[in-house]
Protein backbone atom coordinates (compact mmCIF):
# COMPACT_ATOMS: atom_id res chain seq x y z
CA UNK A 1 0.00 0.00 0.00
CA UNK A 2 1.18 4.01 -0.75
CA UNK A 3 0.04 6.27 1.72
CA UNK A 4 -0.56 9.82 0.15
CA UNK A 5 -1.31 13.63 1.67
CA UNK A 6 -2.99 15.71 -0.67
CA UNK A 7 -2.87 19.61 -0.07
CA UNK A 8 -5.65 21.61 -2.14
CA UNK A 9 -9.00 21.91 -2.82
CA UNK A 10 -9.46 22.43 -6.87
CA UNK A 11 -10.49 20.43 -9.49
CA UNK A 12 -7.23 18.32 -9.28
CA UNK A 13 -7.27 17.54 -6.04
CA UNK A 14 -11.01 16.73 -5.67
CA UNK A 15 -10.13 14.55 -8.59
CA UNK A 16 -7.24 12.71 -6.89
CA UNK A 17 -8.96 12.75 -3.29
CA UNK A 18 -12.30 11.09 -5.09
CA UNK A 19 -10.38 8.21 -6.94
CA UNK A 20 -7.76 7.75 -3.85
CA UNK A 21 -10.50 7.27 -1.39
CA UNK A 22 -12.25 4.23 -4.11
CA UNK A 23 -8.95 2.59 -4.54
CA UNK A 24 -7.58 -0.84 -3.33
CA UNK A 25 -3.73 -0.08 -3.13
CA UNK A 26 -3.67 3.47 -1.91
CA UNK A 27 -4.08 5.31 1.25
CA UNK A 28 -5.44 8.55 1.27
CA UNK A 29 -4.03 9.97 5.17
CA UNK A 30 -4.61 13.72 5.49
CA UNK A 31 -5.84 16.14 3.10
CA UNK A 32 -4.95 19.52 3.79
CA UNK A 33 -6.91 22.50 2.08
CA UNK A 34 -7.95 25.97 2.87
CA UNK A 35 -11.19 25.82 1.65
CA UNK A 36 -12.43 22.78 3.46
CA UNK A 37 -16.19 23.53 1.72
CA UNK A 38 -14.62 22.57 -1.71
CA UNK A 39 -13.69 18.97 -0.83
CA UNK A 40 -15.55 15.84 -2.42
CA UNK A 41 -18.47 14.81 0.40
CA UNK A 42 -16.82 11.01 0.15
CA UNK A 43 -13.95 12.53 1.97
CA UNK A 44 -14.03 11.22 5.92
CA UNK A 45 -14.13 14.59 8.18
CA UNK A 46 -11.05 12.98 10.02
CA UNK A 47 -8.79 13.53 7.35
CA UNK A 48 -9.25 16.55 6.99
CA UNK A 49 -7.31 19.30 8.65
CA UNK A 50 -6.99 23.19 8.34
CA UNK A 51 -3.27 23.87 9.56
CA UNK A 52 -0.16 22.59 7.40
CA UNK A 53 1.39 22.37 11.18
CA UNK A 54 -0.69 19.47 11.64
CA UNK A 55 0.66 17.22 8.26
CA UNK A 56 2.18 14.15 9.18
CA UNK A 57 4.88 12.10 6.65
CA UNK A 58 3.33 9.68 4.13
CA UNK A 59 5.08 8.26 1.05
CA UNK A 60 4.20 10.70 -0.91
CA UNK A 61 2.74 14.24 -0.25
CA UNK A 62 0.70 15.50 -3.60
CA UNK A 63 0.95 19.35 -3.62
CA UNK A 64 -2.51 20.37 -5.82
CA UNK A 65 -2.20 23.82 -5.26
CA UNK A 66 -2.58 26.87 -8.00
CA UNK A 67 0.93 27.22 -10.09
CA UNK A 68 1.85 30.30 -7.55
CA UNK A 69 1.37 28.72 -4.55
CA UNK A 70 3.14 25.57 -4.61
CA UNK A 71 6.72 27.19 -3.87
CA UNK A 72 5.24 28.38 -0.20
CA UNK A 73 3.26 25.62 0.32
CA UNK A 74 6.26 23.54 -0.25
CA UNK A 75 8.73 25.68 2.47
CA UNK A 76 5.51 25.29 4.89
CA UNK A 77 5.80 21.45 5.02
CA UNK A 78 6.66 20.68 8.73
CA UNK A 79 8.53 17.71 7.94
CA UNK A 80 12.22 17.21 5.57
CA UNK A 81 13.62 14.62 3.70
CA UNK A 82 10.28 13.16 2.71
CA UNK A 83 8.80 12.61 -0.72
CA UNK A 84 7.05 15.93 -2.50
CA UNK A 85 5.73 16.32 -5.72
CA UNK A 86 3.44 18.82 -7.52
CA UNK A 87 0.73 18.78 -10.00
CA UNK A 88 1.24 21.42 -12.30
CA UNK A 89 1.97 21.16 -16.10
CA UNK A 90 3.76 24.36 -16.61
CA UNK A 91 6.22 24.80 -13.23
CA UNK A 92 9.32 22.80 -12.98
CA UNK A 93 10.13 20.16 -10.67
CA UNK A 94 12.57 22.57 -9.02
CA UNK A 95 10.24 24.88 -7.55
CA UNK A 96 9.56 22.67 -4.81
CA UNK A 97 11.53 23.34 -1.50
CA UNK A 98 15.03 21.96 -1.49
CA UNK A 99 14.16 20.31 2.15
CA UNK A 100 12.51 17.27 0.88
CA UNK A 101 13.04 15.07 -2.08
CA UNK A 102 10.87 16.36 -5.03
CA UNK A 103 8.85 14.93 -8.16
CA UNK A 104 6.22 15.84 -10.04
CA UNK A 105 3.05 13.92 -11.02
CA UNK A 106 1.02 15.80 -13.99
CA UNK A 107 -2.27 14.43 -14.84
CA UNK A 108 -2.87 15.57 -18.69
CA UNK A 109 -6.32 16.18 -18.86
CA UNK A 110 -9.47 18.66 -18.47
CA UNK A 111 -11.24 18.76 -15.27
CA UNK A 112 -14.49 20.14 -14.68
CA UNK A 113 -16.27 20.29 -11.62
CA UNK A 114 -19.68 18.64 -12.83
CA UNK A 115 -18.14 16.37 -15.24
CA UNK A 116 -16.54 13.26 -14.28
CA UNK A 117 -13.42 12.16 -15.41
CA UNK A 118 -12.35 8.56 -16.29
CA UNK A 119 -8.81 8.35 -14.36
CA UNK A 120 -7.80 4.85 -16.63
CA UNK A 121 -7.31 6.62 -19.37
CA UNK A 122 -5.86 9.84 -18.11
CA UNK A 123 -2.13 10.07 -19.16
CA UNK A 124 0.08 10.88 -15.96
CA UNK A 125 3.34 12.23 -16.52
CA UNK A 126 6.24 12.07 -13.80
CA UNK A 127 9.47 13.29 -13.19
CA UNK A 128 11.52 12.91 -10.42
CA UNK A 129 15.18 13.01 -9.46
CA UNK A 130 16.15 9.42 -8.14
CA UNK A 131 15.26 6.29 -9.54
CA UNK A 132 13.99 4.75 -6.19
CA UNK A 133 11.41 7.85 -5.78
CA UNK A 134 10.49 7.45 -9.74
CA UNK A 135 9.65 3.38 -8.63
CA UNK A 136 6.87 4.81 -5.81
CA UNK A 137 5.41 7.59 -8.43
CA UNK A 138 4.68 4.94 -11.20
CA UNK A 139 3.22 2.25 -8.64
CA UNK A 140 1.00 5.36 -7.55
CA UNK A 141 -0.05 6.69 -11.30
CA UNK A 142 -0.42 2.95 -12.56
CA UNK A 143 -2.99 2.78 -9.29
CA UNK A 144 -5.02 5.55 -10.97
CA UNK A 145 -4.72 5.03 -15.03
CA UNK A 146 -3.04 2.93 -17.10
CA UNK A 147 -1.09 5.36 -19.27
CA UNK A 148 2.50 6.51 -17.31
CA UNK A 149 5.12 8.82 -19.06
CA UNK A 150 8.04 9.85 -17.87
CA UNK A 151 8.41 13.70 -19.24
CA UNK A 152 11.15 16.04 -18.09
CA UNK A 153 10.09 19.72 -17.31
CA UNK A 154 11.70 20.90 -20.16
CA UNK A 155 9.62 18.48 -22.08
CA UNK A 156 6.45 19.13 -19.85
CA UNK A 157 6.39 23.21 -20.30
CA UNK A 158 6.35 22.17 -24.08
CA UNK A 159 3.53 19.62 -23.77
CA UNK A 160 1.31 22.50 -22.20
CA UNK A 161 1.70 24.55 -24.49
CA UNK A 162 0.16 22.08 -26.80
CA UNK A 163 -2.38 20.86 -24.35
CA UNK A 164 -3.43 24.49 -24.51
CA UNK A 165 -3.71 24.33 -28.39
CA UNK A 166 -5.91 20.85 -28.64
CA UNK A 167 -7.85 21.37 -25.88
CA UNK A 168 -8.43 25.01 -24.43
CA UNK A 169 -8.03 26.90 -27.75
CA UNK A 170 -10.38 23.73 -29.37
CA UNK A 171 -12.83 24.17 -26.59
CA UNK A 172 -12.53 28.19 -27.69
CA UNK A 173 -13.34 26.99 -31.48
CA UNK A 174 -16.59 25.36 -30.12
CA UNK A 175 -17.86 28.27 -28.53
CA UNK A 176 -17.41 30.30 -31.70
CA UNK A 177 -19.49 27.21 -33.06
CA UNK A 178 -22.04 27.81 -30.67
CA UNK A 179 -22.04 31.96 -31.45
CA UNK A 180 -22.92 31.18 -35.11
CA UNK A 181 -25.82 28.63 -34.19
CA UNK A 182 -27.57 30.82 -31.94
CA UNK A 183 -26.98 33.75 -34.12
CA UNK A 184 -29.15 31.74 -36.80
CA UNK A 185 -31.48 29.71 -35.14
CA UNK A 186 -29.61 26.30 -35.56
CA UNK A 187 -29.09 24.16 -32.72
CA UNK A 188 -25.80 23.12 -31.60
CA UNK A 189 -26.66 19.75 -30.97
CA UNK A 190 -26.14 19.22 -34.96
CA UNK A 191 -22.73 19.90 -34.49
CA UNK A 192 -21.88 17.52 -32.10
CA UNK A 193 -21.50 14.47 -34.16
CA UNK A 194 -18.94 16.58 -36.45
CA UNK A 195 -16.59 17.61 -33.57
CA UNK A 196 -16.81 13.75 -32.50
CA UNK A 197 -15.77 12.74 -35.65
CA UNK A 198 -13.02 15.01 -36.21
CA UNK A 199 -11.19 14.30 -32.66
CA UNK A 200 -11.62 10.12 -33.54
CA UNK A 201 -10.39 10.84 -36.94
CA UNK A 202 -6.37 11.57 -35.70
CA UNK A 203 -6.34 8.23 -33.30
CA UNK A 204 -6.34 6.77 -37.37
CA UNK A 205 -4.79 9.77 -39.23
CA UNK A 206 -2.57 12.37 -38.86
CA UNK A 207 -3.40 15.77 -38.69
CA UNK A 208 -2.15 16.97 -41.45
CA UNK A 209 -3.95 13.36 -43.63
CA UNK A 210 -6.90 14.33 -41.85
CA UNK A 211 -7.29 17.93 -42.68
CA UNK A 212 -10.01 18.76 -44.68
CA UNK A 213 -12.34 22.12 -45.61
CA UNK A 214 -11.62 25.60 -47.68
CA UNK A 215 -8.53 26.67 -46.78
CA UNK A 216 -6.69 23.29 -47.37
CA UNK A 217 -8.46 23.26 -50.79
CA UNK A 218 -7.55 26.85 -51.60
CA UNK A 219 -11.29 27.02 -52.01
CA UNK A 220 -10.81 31.43 -52.21
CA UNK A 221 -14.41 31.45 -53.33
CA UNK A 222 -15.66 30.06 -49.88
CA UNK A 223 -13.05 31.49 -48.03
CA UNK A 224 -14.06 35.48 -49.53
CA UNK A 225 -17.96 34.49 -48.86
CA UNK A 226 -17.66 33.17 -45.38
CA UNK A 227 -15.21 36.04 -44.36
CA UNK A 228 -18.31 38.07 -45.67
CA UNK A 229 -20.51 36.57 -43.36
CA UNK A 230 -18.61 37.13 -40.07
CA UNK A 231 -19.47 40.55 -38.61
CA UNK A 232 -17.08 39.84 -35.67
CA UNK A 233 -14.10 41.35 -35.92
CA UNK A 234 -12.21 38.78 -34.04
CA UNK A 235 -14.08 35.93 -35.78
CA UNK A 236 -12.89 37.60 -39.17
CA UNK A 237 -9.10 37.72 -37.47
CA UNK A 238 -9.60 34.18 -36.13
CA UNK A 239 -10.58 32.73 -39.49
CA UNK A 240 -7.83 34.54 -41.63
CA UNK A 241 -5.14 33.54 -39.70
CA UNK A 242 -6.12 29.86 -39.05
CA UNK A 243 -6.94 29.57 -43.16
CA UNK A 244 -3.41 31.54 -43.60
CA UNK A 245 -1.68 29.26 -40.78
CA UNK A 246 -3.16 25.68 -42.88
CA UNK A 247 -2.16 27.05 -45.99
CA UNK A 248 1.54 28.07 -45.57
CA UNK A 249 2.00 24.33 -43.51
CA UNK A 250 0.49 22.67 -46.81
CA UNK A 251 3.05 24.92 -48.90
CA UNK A 252 5.96 23.71 -46.65
CA UNK A 253 5.15 20.03 -47.40
CA UNK A 254 5.16 20.28 -51.12
CA UNK B 1 -38.53 2.18 -52.51
CA UNK B 2 -37.33 5.47 -53.41
CA UNK B 3 -34.82 5.21 -57.01
CA UNK B 4 -31.59 7.67 -56.77
CA UNK B 5 -28.64 8.63 -59.36
CA UNK B 6 -25.80 10.23 -58.01
CA UNK B 7 -23.15 12.23 -60.23
CA UNK B 8 -19.84 12.71 -58.69
CA UNK B 9 -16.71 10.91 -57.28
CA UNK B 10 -15.77 12.81 -54.83
CA UNK B 11 -15.71 12.03 -50.93
CA UNK B 12 -19.54 12.60 -50.50
CA UNK B 13 -20.70 10.76 -53.40
CA UNK B 14 -18.25 7.82 -52.40
CA UNK B 15 -19.86 7.38 -49.16
CA UNK B 16 -23.42 7.88 -50.61
CA UNK B 17 -22.87 5.32 -52.91
CA UNK B 18 -21.54 2.59 -50.64
CA UNK B 19 -24.11 3.28 -48.27
CA UNK B 20 -27.20 3.29 -50.83
CA UNK B 21 -25.57 -0.04 -52.74
CA UNK B 22 -26.06 -1.77 -48.92
CA UNK B 23 -29.55 -0.29 -48.21
CA UNK B 24 -33.14 -2.43 -47.90
CA UNK B 25 -35.13 1.06 -49.15
CA UNK B 26 -33.22 3.00 -51.76
CA UNK B 27 -32.28 1.64 -55.14
CA UNK B 28 -28.91 3.00 -56.68
CA UNK B 29 -30.19 3.41 -60.35
CA UNK B 30 -27.01 4.99 -61.92
CA UNK B 31 -23.73 6.62 -61.35
CA UNK B 32 -22.54 9.44 -63.43
CA UNK B 33 -18.86 10.18 -62.69
CA UNK B 34 -16.25 12.04 -64.94
CA UNK B 35 -13.31 10.15 -63.29
CA UNK B 36 -14.97 6.95 -63.11
CA UNK B 37 -11.84 5.09 -61.77
CA UNK B 38 -12.07 7.07 -58.36
CA UNK B 39 -15.74 5.50 -57.64
CA UNK B 40 -15.97 2.27 -54.65
CA UNK B 41 -15.71 -1.06 -55.98
CA UNK B 42 -18.74 -2.43 -54.59
CA UNK B 43 -20.88 -0.47 -57.47
CA UNK B 44 -21.44 -2.56 -60.23
CA UNK B 45 -19.76 -1.52 -63.58
CA UNK B 46 -23.74 -1.32 -65.13
CA UNK B 47 -24.18 1.57 -63.23
CA UNK B 48 -21.69 3.63 -64.23
CA UNK B 49 -22.56 5.78 -67.49
CA UNK B 50 -19.39 8.39 -68.83
CA UNK B 51 -22.05 10.28 -70.91
CA UNK B 52 -24.60 12.61 -68.75
CA UNK B 53 -26.88 12.31 -71.84
CA UNK B 54 -27.55 8.58 -70.81
CA UNK B 55 -28.82 9.65 -67.57
CA UNK B 56 -32.03 8.52 -66.58
CA UNK B 57 -34.78 9.90 -64.24
CA UNK B 58 -34.97 8.39 -61.04
CA UNK B 59 -37.17 10.14 -57.79
CA UNK B 60 -33.57 12.09 -57.08
CA UNK B 61 -31.12 13.12 -58.47
CA UNK B 62 -27.98 13.94 -56.25
CA UNK B 63 -25.69 16.04 -57.31
CA UNK B 64 -22.26 15.68 -55.47
CA UNK B 65 -19.79 17.91 -56.98
CA UNK B 66 -17.54 20.49 -56.11
CA UNK B 67 -19.54 23.71 -55.44
CA UNK B 68 -18.19 25.96 -58.77
CA UNK B 69 -19.71 22.71 -60.88
CA UNK B 70 -23.17 22.40 -59.50
CA UNK B 71 -24.25 24.83 -61.95
CA UNK B 72 -22.89 23.50 -65.27
CA UNK B 73 -23.97 19.80 -63.89
CA UNK B 74 -27.88 20.86 -63.44
CA UNK B 75 -28.13 23.02 -66.97
CA UNK B 76 -26.82 19.73 -68.58
CA UNK B 77 -28.90 17.06 -67.09
CA UNK B 78 -31.01 15.51 -69.98
CA UNK B 79 -34.66 15.81 -67.78
CA UNK B 80 -36.92 18.23 -66.60
CA UNK B 81 -39.51 18.45 -64.15
CA UNK B 82 -37.55 15.67 -61.97
CA UNK B 83 -36.38 16.49 -58.61
CA UNK B 84 -32.41 17.42 -58.47
CA UNK B 85 -30.48 17.75 -55.22
CA UNK B 86 -27.04 19.22 -54.65
CA UNK B 87 -25.00 18.17 -51.78
CA UNK B 88 -22.98 21.31 -50.60
CA UNK B 89 -22.86 23.28 -47.50
CA UNK B 90 -21.92 26.26 -48.96
CA UNK B 91 -24.40 26.65 -52.32
CA UNK B 92 -27.96 27.94 -51.89
CA UNK B 93 -30.29 25.97 -53.74
CA UNK B 94 -31.41 28.36 -56.10
CA UNK B 95 -28.02 27.31 -58.21
CA UNK B 96 -29.59 24.46 -59.45
CA UNK B 97 -30.94 25.06 -62.94
CA UNK B 98 -34.45 25.92 -62.74
CA UNK B 99 -35.77 23.29 -65.77
CA UNK B 100 -35.67 20.96 -62.95
CA UNK B 101 -37.33 20.94 -58.88
CA UNK B 102 -34.49 21.78 -56.70
CA UNK B 103 -33.49 20.79 -52.98
CA UNK B 104 -30.56 20.45 -50.59
CA UNK B 105 -29.37 17.35 -49.07
CA UNK B 106 -26.42 18.26 -46.79
CA UNK B 107 -24.60 16.08 -44.69
CA UNK B 108 -22.35 17.71 -42.13
CA UNK B 109 -19.82 15.74 -41.50
CA UNK B 110 -16.22 15.59 -42.48
CA UNK B 111 -15.36 12.58 -44.85
CA UNK B 112 -12.12 11.16 -45.63
CA UNK B 113 -11.15 8.46 -47.69
CA UNK B 114 -9.47 6.13 -45.45
CA UNK B 115 -12.02 6.38 -42.76
CA UNK B 116 -15.36 5.15 -42.36
CA UNK B 117 -18.33 7.02 -41.40
CA UNK B 118 -21.02 5.10 -39.06
CA UNK B 119 -23.91 7.76 -41.86
CA UNK B 120 -26.30 6.72 -39.16
CA UNK B 121 -24.77 9.88 -36.76
CA UNK B 122 -24.69 12.40 -39.71
CA UNK B 123 -27.11 15.29 -39.67
CA UNK B 124 -28.39 15.69 -43.04
CA UNK B 125 -29.78 19.31 -43.26
CA UNK B 126 -32.58 19.40 -46.10
CA UNK B 127 -34.32 21.73 -48.22
CA UNK B 128 -37.07 21.78 -50.79
CA UNK B 129 -39.04 24.19 -52.65
CA UNK B 130 -42.37 21.88 -52.36
CA UNK B 131 -43.71 20.40 -48.77
CA UNK B 132 -44.56 16.88 -51.37
CA UNK B 133 -40.16 16.89 -52.33
CA UNK B 134 -39.59 18.07 -48.74
CA UNK B 135 -40.91 14.44 -47.63
CA UNK B 136 -39.30 12.33 -50.55
CA UNK B 137 -35.81 13.91 -49.01
CA UNK B 138 -36.77 13.12 -45.47
CA UNK B 139 -37.46 9.78 -46.56
CA UNK B 140 -34.28 9.23 -48.10
CA UNK B 141 -32.17 10.89 -45.20
CA UNK B 142 -33.66 8.83 -43.08
CA UNK B 143 -32.80 6.14 -44.79
CA UNK B 144 -29.15 6.90 -44.19
CA UNK B 145 -29.12 8.67 -40.64
CA UNK B 146 -31.15 9.03 -37.62
CA UNK B 147 -30.69 13.04 -37.41
CA UNK B 148 -32.65 15.35 -40.23
CA UNK B 149 -32.77 18.66 -39.91
CA UNK B 150 -34.46 21.11 -42.09
CA UNK B 151 -32.42 24.14 -42.56
CA UNK B 152 -32.42 27.20 -45.11
CA UNK B 153 -29.64 28.16 -47.43
CA UNK B 154 -28.99 31.04 -45.39
CA UNK B 155 -29.09 28.86 -42.57
CA UNK B 156 -26.77 26.84 -44.26
CA UNK B 157 -24.65 29.13 -44.96
CA UNK B 158 -23.81 29.98 -41.66
CA UNK B 159 -23.70 26.47 -40.59
CA UNK B 160 -21.02 26.01 -43.14
CA UNK B 161 -19.14 28.72 -41.15
CA UNK B 162 -19.31 27.01 -37.94
CA UNK B 163 -18.41 23.96 -39.26
CA UNK B 164 -15.33 25.29 -40.93
CA UNK B 165 -14.25 26.59 -36.81
CA UNK B 166 -15.05 23.40 -35.03
CA UNK B 167 -13.97 21.20 -37.45
CA UNK B 168 -11.31 22.42 -40.47
CA UNK B 169 -9.39 24.75 -37.45
CA UNK B 170 -9.78 22.68 -34.54
CA UNK B 171 -7.90 20.02 -36.70
CA UNK B 172 -5.32 22.83 -37.28
CA UNK B 173 -5.15 22.82 -33.68
CA UNK B 174 -4.31 19.54 -33.75
CA UNK B 175 -1.54 19.69 -36.29
CA UNK B 176 -0.05 22.58 -34.41
CA UNK B 177 -0.22 20.33 -30.77
CA UNK B 178 1.66 17.43 -33.12
CA UNK B 179 4.22 19.64 -34.03
CA UNK B 180 5.14 20.80 -30.53
CA UNK B 181 5.06 16.95 -29.40
CA UNK B 182 7.58 16.14 -32.09
CA UNK B 183 9.91 18.88 -32.05
CA UNK B 184 10.32 18.11 -28.15
CA UNK B 185 10.24 14.00 -28.66
CA UNK B 186 6.97 13.05 -26.73
CA UNK B 187 4.54 11.09 -28.26
CA UNK B 188 1.28 13.07 -30.02
CA UNK B 189 -0.51 9.78 -28.54
CA UNK B 190 -0.52 11.47 -25.36
CA UNK B 191 -2.51 14.64 -26.20
CA UNK B 192 -5.36 11.91 -27.34
CA UNK B 193 -6.97 11.36 -24.39
CA UNK B 194 -6.65 15.06 -23.85
CA UNK B 195 -8.59 16.06 -27.38
CA UNK B 196 -11.42 12.92 -26.71
CA UNK B 197 -12.64 14.57 -23.53
CA UNK B 198 -12.74 17.90 -24.57
CA UNK B 199 -15.02 16.87 -27.47
CA UNK B 200 -17.21 15.11 -25.32
CA UNK B 201 -17.37 17.55 -22.54
CA UNK B 202 -19.26 19.64 -24.44
CA UNK B 203 -22.37 16.91 -24.89
CA UNK B 204 -22.96 18.09 -21.10
CA UNK B 205 -21.44 21.37 -20.92
CA UNK B 206 -21.86 24.27 -22.82
CA UNK B 207 -18.25 25.54 -24.43
CA UNK B 208 -18.81 28.46 -22.22
CA UNK B 209 -18.90 26.25 -19.05
CA UNK B 210 -16.09 24.19 -20.29
CA UNK B 211 -13.63 26.34 -20.96
CA UNK B 212 -10.18 26.22 -18.68
CA UNK B 213 -6.79 26.98 -18.95
CA UNK B 214 -4.38 30.01 -18.32
CA UNK B 215 -6.81 32.25 -20.85
CA UNK B 216 -9.72 32.04 -18.93
CA UNK B 217 -8.25 32.44 -15.83
CA UNK B 218 -6.52 35.38 -17.04
CA UNK B 219 -2.81 33.23 -15.86
CA UNK B 220 -0.55 36.02 -17.56
CA UNK B 221 2.38 34.52 -15.82
CA UNK B 222 1.87 31.28 -17.65
CA UNK B 223 0.64 33.11 -21.04
CA UNK B 224 3.87 35.19 -20.98
CA UNK B 225 6.14 31.99 -20.28
CA UNK B 226 3.87 29.98 -23.46
CA UNK B 227 4.29 32.81 -25.65
CA UNK B 228 8.22 33.65 -24.70
CA UNK B 229 8.64 29.87 -25.86
CA UNK B 230 6.91 29.85 -29.12
CA UNK B 231 9.40 30.28 -31.65
CA UNK B 232 7.31 29.78 -34.87
CA UNK B 233 5.39 33.63 -35.73
CA UNK B 234 2.59 32.23 -36.78
CA UNK B 235 1.88 29.94 -33.63
CA UNK B 236 2.55 32.83 -31.46
CA UNK B 237 -0.21 34.97 -33.31
CA UNK B 238 -2.71 32.32 -33.54
CA UNK B 239 -1.91 31.67 -29.48
CA UNK B 240 -1.94 35.61 -28.97
CA UNK B 241 -5.24 36.02 -30.98
CA UNK B 242 -7.05 32.80 -29.39
CA UNK B 243 -6.10 34.12 -25.53
CA UNK B 244 -7.74 37.31 -26.44
CA UNK B 245 -10.43 36.26 -27.50
CA UNK B 246 -11.39 33.79 -25.03
CA UNK B 247 -10.69 36.68 -22.15
CA UNK B 248 -12.86 38.99 -24.40
CA UNK B 249 -15.82 36.64 -24.41
CA UNK B 250 -15.20 36.22 -20.62
CA UNK B 251 -15.77 40.07 -20.22
CA UNK B 252 -18.71 40.11 -22.32
CA UNK B 253 -20.31 37.64 -19.57
CA UNK B 254 -19.30 39.49 -16.76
Amino acid sequence: MITVNIIGSGNIAQHLITNFENSDTVILKKVYARNSNALPSNLHISKIITDIAHLTQADVCIIAVSDSAIQEVSENLPFTNQFVVHTSGTMPMQCINDKNRKGVFYPLQTFSKNKEVDFKTVPICLETESESDYKILEKLAFSLSEKVYSISSEQRKSLHIAAVFVCNFVNHLYKIGNDICVENNIPFEILLPLIEETASKIEYLTPSEAQTGPAIRNDNNTINKHLEMLNDITKKEIYTLLTQSIQKDANKKL
